[in-house]
């Protein structure tokens, strides 16, 4: 089946907006193996919509449309709808009716503008919109299939999974239920997970279970798009692949689906107390665990200076060369003065010359005493920065969760 | 003159790599009057790509087309553009040589595959690569101009500007010289933005100059696209707006060009150095400030904590309410502890409710004593958390260059 996805909107053409719903569709098709042949972006220009919408009629069997679909005299997307299927606009009653009710309950009139949006093209299949005030709808245009969805990425995305991707795999005569269970690791690059995990789809029955990655520098998504008739199916068909996956990638999965390598570390901590010292890294490491849940009670200091010798001073130490000795000792002084129950200490040496790299010395304290390591990552300020940070909160984690702290990273060289 | 963008690759088409290069080449367009009017994503196809020149041909008159130039069996755009304008490819001796130059001079013999590079459909127009080995090349198909530049994004730019713009710009007779120029502004929204620039284009010859704005929460970019016969011309339109501008947006300017805020601060600091305590912002602006250049001499410390009783710990004062008072004293406290001339405190509460907002208190410490601010922002924790680490670089601005600390700004409730 070609599927396009059709991409609309002034905001979007001229680049003014950054149009990330177009990604985001791309990838959840290719998730659930439906794929994508082409993209197309078009202004709030009813000529250019009527072509764009003819030509991928003529090219593709499935046509996603994003956008188009709000209250104001710029959202063409019904109209133009209406006039390529060669139908009149009719008000649909029960999203009317759904509107009014929305803004009943937050107690404001409904702007009549809103009215709009509740008209369609004539036998149109209605797709509900149970966050906003934009309902979706499907329409044949010259033999192709059109589904219309709302720009705002969260509406568009609910819409798109429970709504339009059933109604694709159902078109293909395909299993309905799907889901995508993700890995996050750090410390291995895409293709040695490949080999890790070579041969895990046939666990599966053929085509039940995609596996994919995305490499979000320094950590790595690993993907199983799943799909069955029904979830007990799902289930029975996953179960097996992400223990497996998890005996294989091991001790660099850092976390899973929703989940931060900061907030496992938190949730690590259970009753205990963090506190962190940071170099290069400049509260790089503190920003992300300060946001999570339970940050308030369980991130008690953070700390950070360029230079070693004033980081050492705020942590009541004296510390002149960057060593993991010197990490152990600024982690244990910093877990001294804050009264946390934990300390991590990260410092970086950059490497002298063009964008080399930089040394990295990590250093944990605990009740039991302390930990350190030494690691050296090739490439520019900024990688060192990032691979730094991830070094530091996946010493933290291994150290709370009582893994080896020391297992060679992909990035590393020695 | 109508013109496409046109991006290609398997990478994009998936959404696996977020096309920002779409977005920039778009922008870049519209800021020199020559806009964008439809985009186009197709994979390493041949057919789809041949499908996508004839249909781009059809529709407009220009055609840029970014992506496949590399030396791999799936880069097909010399191919498939030759093909489409109906010539063979024809070795291009000179960048052939240049690229073996490029090899030389880093010791390593060229790839035999890219060879590939120096193949240019018949007739081509040569568009130069100072920085890479895909180079440029421009073909008429169909009646259509199209000129095809690398994916790889800082090779496109300086193509887009040095090359592919100036030849459009000539192509409708246009001048010939242009220049972006740059403001940041931190505490007034577009529309006001807008209303304060009013008639400002006026100020220069008719279309040589373009007002615009692109919103970066919580900055604002106020851009003038300019356009002369030469340099002096340019100069001449651009410096008396340029004025009028630093005079109508006054102190909220922070910033110009590639300069930024945190930047501006410690360049302003002189010999002087800096230490920031911050509570939900988390090390969000120790961060910021920790990578500029002269931050190893220039930031002394930071200190995060999200319980204000610890962060005044760590700062050696006893603070136990979120006051304007607090955040002065935590500055002055911690001014003292770490040796800097001058301490930044912002203190955040979270207001109760669903992401209704945080009040900002901020104390900034030197050598003739303190000031504090209050400020009070509407929206999430993201919004809070980004809004507060702005004004709290932004008091210090001021501070540092003798502006006053507090004027409205439009985020604030009060």
């Amino acid at each position: 089946m070609r599927i396009e996805i059709l991409c609309t909107g002034d905001e979007i053409l001229t680049g003014k907006t950054v149009n990330t719903n177009y990604g985001h569709i791309a990838r959840r098709l290719v998730e659930v193996d439906l794929g994508v042949h082409w993209g197309t972006t078009v202004g709030d220009d009813r000529p250019a919509l009527l072509t764009a919408f003819r030509q991928a009629a003529a090219r593709a069997e499935v046509v996603i449309v994003n956008g188009g679909l709000g209250p104001t005299v710029d959202d063409l997307s019904q109209e133009v709808a209406a006039e390529a299927a060669g139908v009149p606009l009719v008000l649909h009653e029960p999203w009317l009716a759904r509107m009014e009710a929305f803004y009943a309950k937050r107690n404001r009139p409904m702007p009549p503008n809103n009215r709009k949006q509740a008209m369609l093209p004539d036998g149109a299949e209605f797709i509900d919109n149970p966050i906003g005030t934009a309902c979706g709808f499907a329409v044949t245009i010259d033999g192709a299939r059109f589904y219309f969805t709302p720009g705002v990425p969260r509406e568009m995305r609910r819409m798109l999974d429970e709504q339009i991707i059933p109604r694709l795999l159902a078109k293909e005569g395909r299993a309905r239920v799907t889901r995508l269970k993700r890995f996050h690791s750090f410390g291995i690059g895409e293709s040695r997970a490949d080999d890790m995990l070579a041969g895990i789809e046939a666990m599966a029955p053929a085509n039940a279970v995609k596996l994919g990655f995305q490499a979000h520098y320094p950590q790595l998504e690993t993907k199983l798009a799943a799909r069955a008739a029904d979830t007990a199916g799902l289930e029975a068909i996953l179960a097996p692949m992400e223990a497996e996956v998890r005996r294989r990638l091991g001790n660099f999965i850092v976390a899973e689906d929703d989940q931060t390598l900061e907030g496992v570390v938190l949730e690590a901590l259970g009753s205990g107390t963090l506190a962190v010292a940071e170099t290069l890294t400049g509260g790089g490491i503190a920003a992300r665990l300060v946001q999570g849940p339970g940050a308030e009670t369980r991130f008690r200091r953070g700390v950070v200076a360029r230079d070693l010798a004033q980081l050492g001073a705020a942590c009541g130490v004296a510390v002149a060369v960057i060593t993991p000795e010197a990490a152990a000792q600024v982690a244990a002084g910093l877990r001294e003065s804050s009264g946390a129950s934990h300390a991590l200490a990260v410092l970086v040496a950059l490497e002298e010359g063009n964008d080399a790299g930089g040394r990295i010395c990590l250093g944990v304290a605990d009740a039991t005493g302390t930990v350190s390591r030494e690691a050296r990552l090739i490439g520019n300020r900024d990688w060192v920065r990032l691979g730094a940070a991830e070094l530091g909160l996946d010493v933290l984690r291994r150290r709370l969760l009582g893994l080896p702290v020391e297992e060679r990273v992909d990035f590393e060289r020695r």
